[in-house]
Formats: C-alpha cells, structure tokens, sequence
C-alpha cells in the first residue's frame, strides 16, 4: 500500500495548503447549494426505526439504503447470513484507481429508552442544544439561510446515519465538482451493530473477496469534546455481564424477617463494591495485568490532545470526576468496569417493606490491548468466587438456592477484544493529513477511542489496517434520550469525506 | 388493674384446663355453624381496595365496617382528623364489667405491587398454598365441608381485615353461648397503618377521653412459624431514607466516558455496603451503642421459642441466613438496616451502555428501645459526611451539582420509635395464660415482634399498657404478591377473640 508522503508534508502546514483550485471550494459551493436536498435526505432515513431487532424495520432502512446508493450509480447488493439484519454494501470503482478504500457506518440504533423530549424516530428541527435552550423549528426553516448550530433530534442522528449522509453527499459534491476519487469506494453499512455485531464476523467470511480493500475508514463516534476534528486508531473492545443475585424465594416483610433473611440488594452492593471502587479502580485481582503499555508515538499523541476535562465537568454538573480528576483521555486507555444498572425491589412510591427476592445489575467491562473478554470472564468468576459465591449461569432451583448460602448467576455476553491500529504506518500518517487539510486545523489524533467496534474483526479476518475517522458532535446524547446532530458536524463531514476519497 | 392470677396457674397445664362448660364449645358450636357465614362477611370487605391513598375506597371501608358493628348493637363512630383515613370506633359496654379492653386492627393494606397470580381485590378460594400446588376452588365450596387448610387470597386478608372478622365472629359466638363478656368492649380500626399511621398520634389526642382503657390489645402480624401461637410484648419502630447518588447529567455513553465520568450506581453500592455487610451488621459507627439490653424474663422468653429457622430456610429456599445463622427470634431484638429497592440505569432487555445519571436506594431501618429515629438519622449522617459526602434533602441543582464531587440526597420517613410492654406486668402475664387456654397449646411469648406498629404512641399519649396478639398465619405473604389467610387461623382467632372477651 502506498500513501502519498507529500500529503503529509503539506498538510503539516495546514493552515497554509492551497492548491492552485482548492477542491474544498467546489464541495463546499455545492453543499451551500443543496443543504435543504441533503437535510431532507437525512431527515427520511431517520424516520424509519432502525432497533436492529425490529426486522421489518431494519429491512426497510436496508431497502432505503440501496435505493440512495443505487441512485447514485453505485453498484449495490445486501450481504446477509441466515435472517440477522443485512449488511447494505456498495461498490464504485474508479477508472485507474489502484487501492481500495471502505467506508463504514451502521444503521441500526439503540432502543429508545425513557425520556426523550419528541418522538426518537420523529426527526425535529431545534435552533441549538435543548439542554442549552434550543427551541424547535418548523422543517419549513430550511427554506432559508441554515445556521451550522441548529440540531436535527431523532435516535441515530449522529450514531450512525448522519455519516452515512455525509458520504454520499461529499461524492455528489465532487461528482459536481468534477473531481474523480481517487481510489476506488466501498460503501459498508452494517444493520446490527448497536445489538452487538453478532453476525459480523460471519459476513466478513462470506464475502471476504468482496471485501478486499487496503484500508477501512471508521465512521463512527464523536469528534473531540473541544469541537476539533479527530482520527482515532482503535477501540475499545467490550464485554457485559448480568448479575442476578438471590433473596428469599418470596418477598417477605422487611420487619419480620429483616436482619435474618439475606438481602439480595445488600449481597449485589457488597459483590459490586468489592469489584469496583467509587474512584472507578477496578480491584479484580489481575485486572490491570495483561494491560499492553502505549508506545511512544502513541503517548506523545495523547499528551498533544488539548484538555477539554474543565468544560465537560461544568457541562455535565460535575463536582469532580474518577480517578482524582485524570485526564478523561488517558483514563481511555485503560479497561473499566461500567455499572450500565441495578435493580431490585422498588423505590420512590413503589418502595415496600419487603425484602427482595432476586438483585441484578448489568455491567460493562471496556477492554484495551490485551485484556481479552476470555481474560476478564476468568478473572471475574475468579473474583466472585473468592467471596463465596456459587456461580450458575442459568436459572438456579430451589434445590441450589437452597445448597448454596451465596449463589449468583452470570449471564454473559460474547464481546469482543479492542484493537489499534499502530499510529506510525504510512496510510496512519496520512489519513491524519488529509482529515487536517479537510478541516484547516490541526487534529487530535488518538490511539484508541472509549467506545468499542468489532474493529478487531476486521484485523483477524480481512487483514487490513483500519482507521475510525469521527464526524459528529460530542454532546450528541449518543444512546440516551435526545440523540441530535448539529448540523456543522455534518457539513464537516462532507468535507472530510470529499478529500479523503480524493487525496487517498 | 387486677387480672386473676387463676386463670395463669390454669393455663400452665393448658391441655388439661376444663371448666364445668368449657365456653370454648359453645364458641366453636357457632362457628362450625356459621363457617359460610363468616367466610362471606370477609369476602365481602376483602372486596373493597384499601390503600390508604384511594381516599374513596378507604370511606367504603369505614361506612361497610360501620354496618358491620352496628348490625350487632356496637355503638360506632368514626374518629377524623382533617381528611386522613377515618378511625372505625366501636364502644360496648358490659353491665358490671370495671375494665375497658381495646381490639385494634387496620383495615388498609400495602399497595397490590407486582406478580399477583389473581386481583388482589377479588377474593380467590384455594385448596392450599400456592406456592405448594394449592389450586382455584368455586366459592359454592363454602356449601360443603370447608377444609380448614383451604385458604382466602387477597390483599389484606391476613394484614389486616382477617382478625376483625375474628373479633365479630367472636362476639356473635359468645353471644349466641348466651355468654357475657367480662370487660367493656372497644373497637379501635385504623385506616392508615400501612401508610405510616401518620395522623394516628392526632387521633389518639382528639379522642383522648373516648379511648380511656386498661389495656390495648393489637391484632396484628403473624403467628409463629411453628404455627403455634404467639403473644408479642412490643413491636420494632421503623424509619425509611430514600438515597439518591447523581452521575453526569446527562446519561453517557459507557465506552466515550466510562472510566472518567462518576457512576452513580457504583456510588450507590458502595456507599450502601459501607453502611451494612451481606451478613446484616450495620457499620454505622455507634449504630448498636443505643440498644437496651433484654431483662432476664424476655431472655428466658426467647430461649423457651421453639426453633423454626431450618424449617423456613428451606421453605425459603435459602442455603444460609445472615449473621452465620443465627435464630431469626434473636436477630429481631436488634436494629437493622433493609435495603427495600435499588434502582439505576436498566438491567436485563433494558440495558443500554450508559452512565446513568443518578442511582436510588430506598431503606428501612428496624429500631429497638431505645434507639430512635432521631438516633439513627444523626449517625447515618455522619456516617456518610464521613464517607465523603455533601448531604441534602431536596433536588441538588446543577450548581450544587458541580461543587460537590460527592453530593447525595437524603429523604427521610418520620419514622416512630419502637416499645415493648415488659412481660412480667400482671396484664401480661393474663393474656398469656388466657391465650395458651384458647389453643390448648403452649404458646410462644415474644418480648418484640420484627415488624413495626406505631404502639409507642399509645403508651406515649394514653398510657395504656399494650400486647400483640396475632392470629394469621406466618406464610401469609403479607406485604408481597398472593397475600393469603389459611382458613384455620381464622378459626383459631375466634376462639381467642371470645376467649380474651370474656376472661381478661
């Protein structure tokens, strides 16, 4: 794989590139011209509910999907195996174009959840952030000037579907701009991956010819918290567990049998206090072990990344945050224990004076290079063993609640182990420039993003190296209520795609 | 007040005890008569929903129990303050009789909550316990023989409308011998009691001069496990707190901002597990220093109960109980911390991989002379100032938010103290023998029982002596799903009931 070192040398300078016709003038002179065609597009695929294990819906957003890639002479086909949600895959190759580059992004979201203001899958028009006195606007706005700050609000504005819109967009803008890609494209959007990209690895297999390429373009994730621009090398992987620990077979009066009867509310906050501190240390015995250090390129880039930690604690009404107030990237790079919730008995007006009968708690562990989901599970159960549990992983019986003076069943899922991609490779380098180029400033670059992707499929399978290349706002509210996208990080992101199908 | 010492060298030979006519025949004559009778006068209340809040239904109870006393010449009224839940008052006085005995019951129940396998406000007949195979029977059951181990479903069968049917049954039997009570008679039915008896104290102090007596006598709570009798000398005080622990304001995404932002979930858990271990201790700082040690007839009480604990941990379906297994009789005498809810995030299907925002416990502390709700907020305060928190007791706002790293609201019950009636008072000792003659069985005498009652209010406001006397049975699921009352209890109440009228 060649990539161009010249794009590296100029875009050191970034401020200063200029081509004798910057091609950023033609893209951006056709967004202007077509921000309410774009939007309008955006605003039709957020309209379909995409939960990917709603189905019917999940193939409509596919049928959609295929139509705009088709519309835009884009050879398109549905990679699938058995009934899991397809894959909406798309190829355009480039006359002379050597190297292969694919563009990825995911369809699906996550479930609604409580508390959003409008309906998820009802797109609405807001002139900012609500949480900063946005107010909603008629879609009849778009008919004239279009502030960048103004937000579209629907579930998967931003995680996945605006950068789908952003792709296509930049290639009609170079279409328009008579400017040919120089590599050839592909178009990868997958249909399950807030569920867990079951299925992933066994589409890659499938159609692992297909999918030949040099390098894979991540779309997915938020910029940086400060609003610049950001390239990030890896991931984190991922595994949950559930928690279920047991009370008394009945629910029994809190008076007559408290301080007698195990308490499974008290057994989970000891169990998940014994695992985690409030600090965010993980105190599992071995934990941190397998954990590979950063090298230099690596840890000189996350010491560049300007520190945004003062305006997020102020934005989320923090008083303080984990670890003595670590840097949120550096914390990054390490695994974590995430309690995602708890639940027993009720609270608030459901309270009773009862002793539950059953606790659970569901967790996320975020993992780094080379702490493995198999490794965290071993060390898990270890953990929990050493303070006397029993470990079930189906539904106990009477029978072994009743052998068992501390039982808890773990409920696990498969995750994934993290991947990164090393930060000095050639094409690393270069993706770099171009994003710094396509934004005029300099970028933050960093090794491995907080949240996870099955990127280390991509690794075992296909063998290409893979770079996550982030559009959308941070304060996007990306799997709680109010998921939105500010409509700059869109027009951004045209732009970025753009030159990276052209400067590749 | 003199109670004749008779009856107690009597009943310490309680099998033998045999008057010329033993009233308890004619009692039961009546009773086996009349079992439809009975049964459908509890069906019909059990038909009125009685949560204290559903003000409308709680009037229907008041006016039906109304009918119901003056249907047998009770003088009745209600007892108000502002617009709680009314007292049903019901006065009979007995020509010749000096002393004034009170029957207390409730006749408001816990909320329905989930998991009811029938509406908890029609009453279902069953051959049985549920949960040991009992199955739905037709009311024209009641035509036939009626199996005393057949059971009555519905809120608040045994917690608390059971034992009024017990007492007026009574009365009707008593009667019916042509027997005459020995005391005058007064009726004392609460409205409020699973609400928290908030205006109990104002109605005991407007009704001062009404509810003059010798003693009080309380039906309430369960039998003992053995299914023997039971007397109770004094009940637990109670005092809740509501916890509420704050994470970022907006729920976060567990992989961009897991490891950073605060959990309020793993707050909540350790914070919790700093107040109580999984074996029940509490570790609160000076939690325990309050407790009044046990007078030597309590202590010889206690060790004469017979012991139930294996049997009901297998019911249970538990392998071990707090605090190493020790005797459930035991554990009562001391406070206790119960966790009654936790909530935060979703768990199972709803789980998503966020931060929550905030996490909640509901807690019940169970109190002991003479540790007192005042007691225990100041050393639960302290305790958690000690743990770093800043403490408030209404919503925190985003600037309270981030100038405390630790910031937790606290909303705490009134809450009452507990009391128990000393065991070797004259009074005492009557009710004990007198009971003991009514189940021809050597009962188990309790110097507390586990759950709470506001009886301190009684001896606080009116001066009056007080002993439980429950009559249900103890799988009864009070408070829970599937509340119940076997059949045979009944029986056994009315019994008691007519035997306490008429030899006290």
């Amino acid at each position: 794989m060649r990539f161009r070192p010249l794009v590296i040398a100029l875009a050191l300078i970034a401020h200063s590139v200029a081509f004798a016709a910057d091609p950023l003038d033609g893209v951006r002179q056709y967004r202007l011209a077509h921000e309410k065609e774009i939007l309008t597009e955006l605003v039709s695929l957020l309209e379909i509910p995409n939960v990917a294990r709603d189905r019917e819906n999940i193939e409509r957003n596919a049928a959609h999907l295929t139509a705009m890639l088709e519309r835009r002479g884009i050879e398109s086909r549905l990679l699938r195996v058995g009934d899991a949600p397809p894959v909406v895959f798309g190829k355009l190759d480039v006359p002379g174009a050597t190297r292969t580059v694919v563009f990825y992004a995911h369809y699906d979201g996550q479930p609604a959840g409580e508390g959003w203001s409008s309906d998820p899958w009802t797109p609405v028009l807001r002139s900012g952030a609500l949480d900063l006195g946005g107010k909603d606007l008629p879609w009849s706005a778009l008919e004239g000037a279009i502030d960048p700050e103004w937000r579209v609000y629907a579930r998967s504005a931003s995680d996945d579907k605006g950068p789908i819109i952003a792709m296509l967009a930049a290639l009609d803008a170079l279409r328009a701009a008579g400017l040919r890609p120089s590599v050839n494209l592909r178009f990868f959007f997958e249909g399950e991956e807030e569920a867990g990209s079951d299925h992933l690895g066994a589409i890659l297999e499938k159609y692992r010819d297909d999918l030949e390429a040099d390098l894979w373009l991540f779309w997915d994730g938020p910029v940086h918290q400060s609003r610049r621009g950001q390239v990030v090398f890896g991931v984190r992987g991922v595994v949950g567990v559930e928690l279920t620990t047991y009370g008394p077979a009945r629910a029994l009066h809190s008076g007559h049998y408290g301080n007698w009867a195990p308490n499974p509310a008290s057994l989970l906050a000891t169990l998940l206090s014994s695992m985690r501190d409030a600090e965010g240390r993980v105190l599992i015995d071995g934990f941190y072990d397998q954990v590979l250090p950063l090298g230099e390129t690596e840890r000189k880039a996350l010491a560049a990344i300007p520190d945004a930690d003062d305006d997020l604690r102020r934005s989320l009404a923090l008083g303080g945050t984990e670890a003595g107030n670590a840097r949120l990237v550096d914390r990054l790079m390490l695994p974590a224990l995430n309690i995602r919730g708890i639940e027993s008995g009720g609270v608030g007006g459901e309270a009773r004076n009862a002793i539950p009968t059953v606790a659970r708690a569901s967790i996320d562990f975020r993992l780094v290079p080379d702490v493995t989901p198999a490794i965290v599970r071993d060390l898990v159960e270890k953990h929990i063993r050493a303070e006397g549990y029993h470990i079930v992983h189906d539904e106990p019986d009477a029978e072994a609640r009743r052998r068992y003076a501390k039982i808890v069943r773990l409920d696990w899922e498969d995750g994934y182990p993290a991947l990164r991609t090393p930060m000095d490779l050639p094409a690393s380098r270069d993706v770099i420039a171009v994003i710094q180029e396509a934004r005029g400033e300099t970028i933050v670059a960093i090794p491995n993003l907080g949240g996870s992707l099955p990127l280390y499929l991509f690794g075992d399978i296909l063998g290409a190296p893979l770079i996550v290349t982030p559009i959308v706002n941070h304060d996007n509210n990306q799997h709680a209520a109010d998921e939105n996208l500010r409509i700059r990080n869109l027009w951004d992101g045209i732009d970025m795609a753009a030159l990276l199908m052209l400067r590749l």
